[in-house]
Formats: structure tokens, C-alpha cells, sequence
């Protein structure tokens, strides 16, 4: 049976420098291409922190080696930029990956936008982590030097937070689905996408944040109609009692189910939060949609309905 | 009458910093859209030689600020950020140009690998400059810190030269034609494509190259079965004698004058030159193709057939 299914690739897929990214995009690859050998159709988006905030700070020190030549690059640049820097590793190891396979479809990388809301409270409280890890001397003269918001990460380091507000479309979703409907495995809304906002008239302007790529999936997963939104982190299911003794994982939750969970506390904002608050929300968005988290080497057993957490509808 | 026109930007069209760019890419939309509301299917190919050039000096300034965590980023995916850097711009002025003038069509940026033979002399002879311009002092301070190779160029300062060898053919053409097909504006092989070699299996490995996006344009234009090839530069009309007081304008050139005033060296080489050259190339590929040399702002009237030079085929 084919469906059609939105893919958002977890860090872990990507690696966290180009040497790791070359490597990683083969496995994830690999992951991918079971899914389409299995008839489905899949649109990949994947997240661009590590790699975006190392772009940035690329352009930073361009500026600060000549500062009369150069001047500062808004972080919406710095995210198309991401895009390109992933997506070429991505198709390239699809394509690979699809030729030794035998199956002749297209892979492609989309350059894309991804419209925001300019009152998003989340312009006024920046969360979304990018960049390599710190010691907290470093991000706090990066606070005052360049105005950075930083932040204590999970007991793993310093790193700097900026804004991450939600997504409301995708502007090339005409040119996703034509390419979905002619044969593509495509890659898109990298990084979660280009963020904008609308201002007068037709124009688009960039914005200073970086969106969160399991929101702008489930997005995409609703305006291309998708069966399934696959939200692949580093667990095989979704667990309440987290890493306590009395630990449960979960092979389904109903909305209700993850309502109350996410109401109790159950998982970590930042973590495991946004992903099944993406989920739910395809999941919920029209009858027979279904969202399934798991680890990356799982999606195929997971749409097979043998492991991984299934959110269902109403 | 329709045409299917690929259209290759020259530098003047893009600015050499963002803020140039993001003004400059407003007027070459509009001179884009012209063509469109003529009826015309439009592909764009762009060039890049001051954005990899920068973006790679970036990569560089970021290594040197922290050797121990960041690593020197290949030319070839300086060029896959390059096409992100420009094509984000250049998508979002020819959709707000379209937008504004009632005209309802996709415009989008497909991230681009062509490929290069590992054997073309021109990985041996770098003559393709990338980059800003710089002083003696500094260019010869680069040659040896850094090993790049450096010219002077046309009395205009020194500059980084790479490897700019033939394009082959583009690996992502089905997708570029699928996108044509369904009434989407392309850009692609921004910056002469991702310079890519086949190596072993279905594997394309990075070349530290930058391919000329006008002869990029013209395998892409032929690729495509475009009627015709436009290449944009900083003169109406290409003329021999040039900058002599016996100056002439040619308002056409067949194949055979072509190739005699390339023979007597009428043509700049790293200027004009490549320019005649891809449009001989495509001109003569297949009858009736043609190929149209003239300014940004005079496209549409040169594909009317009122201004410009044209170089039909045999």
C-alpha cells in the first residue's frame, strides 16, 4: 500500500560537522530509501542547528576579519544557506542510494520558505538552541559582545537560543507537491524552513529566528494531505515516567492520552514536548492522518505497524 | 508566441553584497517577469563568483578563529551554500513581481549538481576568479598561507582564480523540467551547478571547481530542448573592434563569423569570449535554436528581435 509520508530527520541524521554529515546522511539514506522501496512517498524535512549556527558564526568572523568589506548576514540568509549545505548531502546520498537500488526517481532539494507570524510571542523569548555547544565563559561574552541570547543546555553545555516561532505555510508548497506528484523524493522546508513574514504589498521578509522542524513538517505533512508524519528522534517509542523506574513506553497514544501526558509534564519542552505536540497536531488535523515517532532505523517497522509510538486522530 | 528561453544572469544582475542584492535581484526580476508576461517559460542560471568566494572566505575565517572544532569547508559545498545565499533572494523577487502583476506561477530554486570530467585540463590551469578584489600585498599573502592561486584581473586588482572546468551534464534535469513543466519559474545550477564527478558505483564526489554558469546555461538549455539561450552581460550588443574607434555591433553572427573572430581574437578571453562560445554551442546543437546576447534591460526586446546580438545556428 502506498501513503504518503513527511519525514522530520532528527540531529542524529545529520551529524554535527560536514565529515559527520557525509556519513550520517548514508545511514539516514538507507532508512529512507526502505520506505520507498516499500511503494510509499516520501518528502523529507530536517533540522539545521548545529549547521546553521556554524554558518552564522562563519559570516561573523568574515565580518570581524574585515569589518570596511563585510557586513553582518540576517539568520534567515544563514538558514537558506542550511539548506543548501544539507540538502546537497541528502539528495546526494538518496539518489546514491535509490540508483544501487534500482528504483529510478528523482531526488530533489527545494529552497524554502516558510511563513511566520510577525506578533509570535516567541519573537520576545528566544528558545530554539543553534550553534555548537560552549563553556559558559564563551557564551557569556558572546552575550555581551554580540547580543546573544544563551542559555544552559540540558547539563550538555552553553549554547545560544534564538527565536522559534511557529510555523503558518509554506510558500513553495505548489512547487513540493508537483514535484511529489512527478516522482520525487524531495527535500524540504530544510532546517524548518526560510522563516518569513509578510509585509506590504506581496513582499517577503526574512526573520531573525529558526523555525522548529517538527512543527513546519507537520505543516507540510498537512498541506501535501499526508497519510502519515514520521518524527524520528533517539528513542524507539515515546515514554511516560521517563527515565524513571517505573518507566512506559508507548505504542499508541489517542489525543486524549497525549493531552493528559503533556498537561502532567510528562515530557521535556525542548525534547520530546514539541515532537508529540507536532504530532498531535497532524495527527489531529483530518480523519486517517496518523503521526509515528521512532528511532531513524525503525520508520520502515514502524509504518509496518510493529513498533515505534502511533498518534492516532479523534 | 511561446518560447522556452533559459536565461543566464551575469554578475550586474545580483550586486556584490546583500544589501546590492537584494536591490539589484528587484530590477532583474522585473526584466525576468517581462519575458514571462510575453508568454515565455523561464529557467535561470546565475552566477556566483563573489558569493563562494566570500562564503568560502567565511568558512576559512571560521576555522582560524577555533582550528580544534571547526574543519576547512570544500569548494563545492561553498557552491551548494552559494545557490541557497542567491537563490532565496532571487526566488522571492520574481514571486513578488509575478504576485504584483496578477500573474499566478511557482518560482523556485532547485539546488543543482553538474557534473565535470576529473580529467578536464582545467583542473591543471585555475583560471576562474572568485572572490572579492584584493591589493598585491594581500593576494600574495594568501598564495602562500593558503595556497590559492592568484591573478591580476583586468587592471581591476588581484583575485583568487579556481578550476573552472566543462560542464557535462546536470544531474537534477528531470527535476528542473519537471518544475517547467508544471508552470514554475526555475532557478537552477546557480552558479554554474555544484561541481560533481562520478566515481565509483553511483557515488558524485565534490570538485574544488566553480563551472562558468554561461556554459552551464548552455548544457542546460539543451538539456531543457530550450528554443533559446539568453545571456546577460554589461553591453548591448557584442561587437568587434571593441573599444576601437572602428567599433561595429553585430546585430547577428552566424556560426561562421563566429568562429572567425573568436580565431582572430576578437573576443576577450574570461569575457566576452566564453559568452560567444556558449552561444555557438547551444545555437548549433539542434536547428533552430538560438542564442541572444545583450543587457539585462533589453531581454525582452532582443528576443522581439529589435536589439541585441543573435547567433543562430548553422
Amino acid at each position: 500500500m502506498s501513503n504518503r509520508i513527511v519525514i522530520a530527520l532528527g540531529g542524529n541524521a545529520l551529524g554535527s560537522n560536514l565529515p559527520e554529515q557525509m556519513k550520517a546522511v548514508k545511514v539516514t539514506a538507507k532508512a529512507i530509501v526502505d520506505l520507498i522501496e516499500d511503494g510509499h512517498e516520501v518528502v523529507i524535512c530536517h533540522g539545521n542547528g548545529p549547521q546553521v549556527g556554524m554558518i552564522q558564526n562563519a559570516m561573523t568572523e568574515l565580518v570581524r576579519s574585515d569589518p570596511s568589506r563585510y557586513i553582518p548576514c540576517p539568520l534567515s540568509v544563514c538558514v537558506a544557506m542550511s539548506q543548501g549545505y544539507i540538502g546537497y548531502d541528502l539528495q546526494n546520498a538518496l539518489r546514491e542510494e535509490m540508483l544501487d537500488r534500482g528504483i529510478d526517481k528523482g531526488a530533489a532539494t527545494v529552497l524554502t520558505q516558510v511563513e511566520v507570524d510577525p506578533a509570535d510571542p516567541a519573537f520576545q523569548n528566544p528558545t530554539k538552541p543553534i550553534g555548537a555547544f560552549m563553556t559558559e565563559a564563551e557564551a557569556r561574552r558572546l552575550e555581551k559582545e554580540r547580543d546573544y541570547h544563551v542559555v544552559e543546555d540540558a547539563g550538555r553545555g552553553w549554547r545560544r537560543v534564538v527565536a522559534s516561532p511557529e510555523p503558518v505555510g509554506i510558500v513553495e508548497i505548489d512547487t513540493i507537491r508537483s514535484l511529489v506528484n512527478t516522482d520525487h523524493v524531495v527535500v524540504a522546508c530544510g532546517g524548518g524552513g526560510i522563516p518569513v513574514f509578510k509585509t506590504e504589498g506581496n513582499h517577503l521578509k526574512g526573520a531573525a529566528a529558526v523555525i522548529d522542524k517538527d512543527f513546519a513538517a507537520a505543516v507540510l505533512a498537512k498541506q501535501l494531505d499526508a497519510d502519515f508524519l514520521i518524527i524520528l528522534t533517539a528513542v524507539e517509542k515515546v515514554a511516560i515516567r521517563f527515565g524513571k523506574p517505573d518507566q512506559r513506553d508507548l505504542d499508541r497514544l489517542t489525543p486524549e492520552a497525549a493531552r493528559k501526558y503533556i498537561a502532567d509534564g510528562e515530557f521535556a519542552p525542548g525534547s520530546m514536548l514539541p515532537k508529540v505536540e507536532a504530532a498531535l497536531s497532524f495527527a489531529t488535523s483530518a480523519p486517517g492522518r496518523k503521526a509515528l515517532i521512532t528511532l531513524l532505523e525503525k520508520a520502515r517497522d514502524g509504518i509496518r505497524g510493529t513498533t515505534g509510538t502511533m498518534v492516532c486522530g479523534d
